[in-house]
This record gives structure tokens, C-alpha cells and sequence, in this order.
């Protein structure tokens, strides 16, 4: 479907961004602007036809309850976990969705609504957000960390979205930090993710508790559920009031981190590295000791011309990166 | 000036790799077939003046040794070290070449030889050889080690070498893989360099011999320019023979390249990962363990696609890729 620029401007399309927790479907604009919205829960434990069905439903729903017809959405794009076949748009394998290997979810939805549809890594969708209406917006050399239960990085190269030889670039929370680290879910040991995701903070602070160190304030001791309830909010809290434990891993969280994005630094030389995620929550408590590590660690020329900051469309990255992938196709780099 | 292709094909580029120690200038053709090669000592320290005039002497001369006219010469490309003003032509800074500070190499070639000259930082210019005219013919998507004195690296993506935002990409050699590691030349601590580059493993060696380890095999004690002067070669050689201490050095100095090479191919998932330099002439011997770490700490799918290999071009791979930047101005990224 060819449409000029002018007509372009009065279409939408529909961002949809599937979590293993929920499914979120956004009516976007050409500006960035979501006019409808919708979240319902994965349940993926249900299987993997009954959540491809949840996906339908929702976008479905979020049509209906919106006042856009049909015919001014110029299609979907769907943020999905990885590893993708992005240009044959099929997810191969999902870690947080149970059964589902090799599912051709675009064909699947375009049999459905009859609409073009775009399938990315949900990592690259946030990235691609935050490049077309976000902090990013006019950045051509932009890497984005995406920072949450794991870590996921998207990068954009010259403009584009950069894919690599087989889709499988930016698994930045997989760089090693530290070859003698704690083992990671990937198989390898001493990842970012490992040390600096929400399950990577939780897991470094269950180990020094089998080890049989105390915290003053948390009062989990061994009871790991408890823990894995804990907000990263509090964790940070407990390690400002001076808590050692939770201290030690906060700031170890945060070195590596800075280490990352150095070594991204001189590897890519790009002019933004934007942090999307929960942690971000924490702005200059966290942006101050990350910048101090990296300035420790990259070339100086490279971290001058540098700007790191916290994404500016917050759990919307993604649904807004999806739907933006409609917008400028031009701007895919295959 | 624009020459259509047939007629190029029967023209010819000078390269000119700018060393430390050796100016090299090859008059290359099409194919990547050097016709007259020509090295000269840079004599670095009699000055910037002096080693300006040796460079244009030793163009002058490459010239006049061949029986290449001038006229059938479309351009010089030069290798050298940064950091570079690539758009402007011009050498920052050296820290090989004293006092060369803000040095506008491009101009003073230009007004000298009246052609079109071409400045690229060294390590990119032998990504560049190896991209056209070597191991990576055909690779768009590539990431090449320069493994020296130092270690730097070049970036090719789409078929183009990769600069960044301020022409200070690639910097592979500053990756920090051992946070708390030893100090580098670039300020950093635990960089890439300061483990697996020739200067890295003899001063790893000197350390532990001032820490009183000794060697079964070396007899340098706490002779450290002995130890300057002998070559890669012997150390690993050495190391075979089974001298703990050198094993040692050796087997983490490997084992840190191939955590390198994993966090390139996770970040970049390149097509191909191309080594040059010194140390490459261990062949399989490198190649072997160096794979068995890559594939330990990479992502499977990234790994699998991804060829490891050593460059074909040896030492000529800068001064061919310097001559290459002529032939081929539209794969320039800027």
C-alpha cells in the first residue's frame, strides 16, 4: 500500500507489545500520539493458541473501543520477545512464552486483518520509540539499553534500526562484564543481565544471604519468594539508608552497567545511549554514579560528545516503537 | 575528477600506511595487486616537519621507482593513527608521533600531489584491505582486530566502514573485560590491551616476575628491555614448552580476545570476525582456543553464523585498504 506523506498524516497504526506478562495494543498516530490504548494479560501459561488468540482479541478490542476505522490504520507492528526471523516474521523461540517455537505470527495476524504487518525484537521496538518520538527523536548513532527483568539493548545506525547478519545484534545485557561472574540465564557467566537486571540485583542479594550475610533492614533472610516480590524501588531505598548488603550489590549494579555502555562507547562511538526500564525510576540517583563510570572508562573524546539519558516514553517505548515501524519503512535496514 | 569504471580499471591509487616506526607507500591497481611497494623509517622523533617531508619523499619515490605515470594515479589514501579529523583530513593527535598535534595531513598532500587524498584511521583502512581485497571480499557485515603493539579495530557495516558520531569508533582494544585488571595505556584499568596485545602479555610477564615468579624457560629475571625485544613468537613458544609462567599470561591473554570477539558478536553479530597482526601468525594455534571461548560466551545463533578467521593480506592489509578508500568513495559512511 503506497500512500503520499499528506494522506499519511491523518492514518494510525497500531503498536502491539507482547510481554510474557501482558499484551499491549496502542492506536498511535503520525506524531507519536497514542489515542487509544489497551492492556490485557498474556496468560501464557494457557498455551501458545490461546495467547495468539488473546493477541487477535486484544488488538480487535482496542480497534473497537477507539473511534478509528479500519481503513485509516495502515498496519501493525508487533514488539515481540526474541529470537526473531524478523524478515520472514516469525518468533523462533520465547523464553517467556512457553510452547511457542517457530510461530509465522505475521502471517497469522496478516490472514487476520488483512493489514501490513511488521514484526521487530521488542528490545529494537523500544529503541526505534524512542528514535521516532522519544529522547532519540533526530539521532541518527543511538544504542538503547532496555533495563528490566533482563536486559535488552536496540541499536540504530545511520537511522535505521542495525539487525546484524541475522537479526541477532544489541544482546547487550549478554556482553561479558566479568569472565569469573555469577552464571547467567543465557548459559554464560558474568553477564551484564547478570549483575544489573532487577532478577540479576535479587539473585546477587539471595546469594550473599546463603552465604550468610545479613542485611540490616530487609528482613527476607532466605525466603526467596519474598525477594522476588520485592520492587527494585525498595531495593534501592534499603541500600540508601545505609544498608551494607543491598549497598554493595546496588553500586556493583551500577559499575558494570557503566562498564557496558563505556565499552558501547568505544565500540560504537554513538551520540545517545538511552536507558529505558525500570531502574530508569531512579533518574540521577542512578545517572550520576553511571556517568562517573563511564567517564572512568571510555576515550575521552568518545564520552564528550556522548549524551546519556533516560528515555522520555517510559512503558511506552515499545508500543510506540512498534507502531512507528509502520511509519518510516524506509528507515528498516533490510 | 570522475572516471567511469572501465577506465578505472586500468588506473591505479597509492596507499600510504604511517607507522611509528615505518612509513609503507604501495601503488596498488584495481584488483589489489601492489605494483611498487616502498618502506622507509618514519623517524618519528626528528619532528613533525621531517616526518611530513619523509612522507611525501617516500610517495615521490614510489612513484618514480615504478613505471606508473602520474596521470594514470586517481588518489592517495592514508593509514594512520588517531584520533583524525576524517571529514577535514586532519591528525589530532599521535601518541606514536611526537608533537603531531592538529597536523592537516589531507591539505598538505592535496597542495603537494594535486590529487584527491583520502585520511582513515589505520585500523580502519586494514578492516578496509581485508573487507576488499582479502579474507572479508564480500562481507558487508564485519568487524576487524588489529592485534599489534596495541590493539585497535575496524568496523564495516553495510558494506561501509563504520565511524560513529565523532570518528571514534572501533576502539576494540579499550574494551574493559576485568574491571579491576591492570592499568592501560589509555588511562583505564583491565582494558582488552593492556592483557592480549604484545605490549600487554610482556607486561604481564615483567609483573610477575617483579612479583617473584620465575620462569622455567626465559632467563630475563627483572631485565625488562631483554624482555622488550624478544618476539611474540618465543613467548608463545615458550608457553608450549611448558613454562607455567608464560602459559599463564598466554592462556588469559587468549582467553580475553575470545571475550572480546563474544561481545562483539553479541552486540554486532557480524558476518565475520577478521584478525590481523602479529600475533595471528600463531594460526590454529590462536584460532583453536580463541573459537572455544567464543562459542562458550556467545549466543548460540549469533556464533554459529559467524566465521572466525585471520587475515589474508598480512602486514600489506592497512596500506591496501588506504589505497582501496579511492577506489570505492560511495562506501564511505560519511
Amino acid at each position: 500500500m503506497m500512500v503520499d506523506k499528506k494522506n499519511l498524516e491523518k492514518k494510525y497504526s497500531i503498536g502491539v507489545d507482547l510481554g510474557g506478562t501482558n499484551i499491549v495494543s496502542a492506536i498511535v498516530n503520525y506524531q507519536g500520539k497514542i489515542v487509544s490504548r489497551l492492556k490485557v494479560p498474556t496468560l501464557a501459561e494457557k498455551g501458545k493458541e490461546a495467547t495468539v488468540k488473546r493477541i487477535i482479541e486484544a488488538i480487535h478490542k482496542n480497534i473497537a473501543q477507539s473511534t478509528i476505522t479500519p481503513d485509516d490504520i495502515i498496519g501493525i507492528g508487533i514488539g515481540a520477545p526474541g529470537p526473531l526471523d524478523i524478515k520472514r516474521g516469525i518468533i523462533n523461540f520465547a523464553p517467556n512464552l512457553p510452547g511457542w517455537r517457530d510461530i509465522p505470527l505475521k502471517k497469522i495476524l496478516e490472514d487476520e486483518f488483512n493489514m501490513k504487518i511488521v514484526l521487530e525484537n521488542d528490545a529494537n521496538a523500544a529503541a526505534w520509540g524512542e528514535r521516532c518520538f522519544g529522547a532519540g527523536q533526530g539521532i541518527n548513532n543511538l544504542v538503547c539499553f532496555t533495563l528490566g527483568t533482563g536486559i535488552g539493548g536496540g541499536i540504530i545506525i545511520d537511522g535505521k534500526i542495525y539487525h546484524g547478519n541475522n537479526c541477532g545484534a544489541g544482546e547487550l545485557g549478554h556482553m561479558t562484564v566479568n569472565k569469573d561472574g555469577p552464571r547467567c540465564n543465557c548459559g554464560n557467566y558474568g553477564c551484564l543481565e547478570a549483575f544489573s537486571s532487577a532478577t540479576g540485583i535479587k539473585n546477587r542479594i539471595k546469594s550473599r544471604i546463603k552465604e550468610g550475610i545479613k542485611s540490616d533492614f530487609l528482613n527476607f533472610d532466605s525466603d526467596d519468594e519474598l525477594l522476588d516480590s520485592i520492587r527494585l524501588k525498595s531495593i534501592f531505598e534499603t541500600a540508601r539508608k545505609g544498608d551494607k548488603l543491598t549497598k554493595d550489590i546496588v553500586k556493583e549494579a551500577i559499575s558494570y552497567l557503566g562498564i557496558a555502555i563505556a565499552n558501547i562507547t568505544n565500540i560504537l562511538n554513538p551520540e545517545m545511549v538511552v536507558l529505558v526500564g525500570g531502574i530508569t525510576n531512579e533518574g540521577d540517583k542512578l545517572l550520576i554514579p553511571l556517568k562517573e563510570e563511564v567517564k572512568k572508562r571510555a576515550f575521552y573524546s568518545n564520552y564528550k560528545s556522548l549524551k546519556i539519558v533516560i528515555g522520555e516514553l517510559g512503558g511506552n517505548a515499545g508500543v510506540l516503537g512498534a507502531a512507528a515501524l509502520l511509519w518510516i519503512p524506509v528507515n528498516r535496514s533490510y
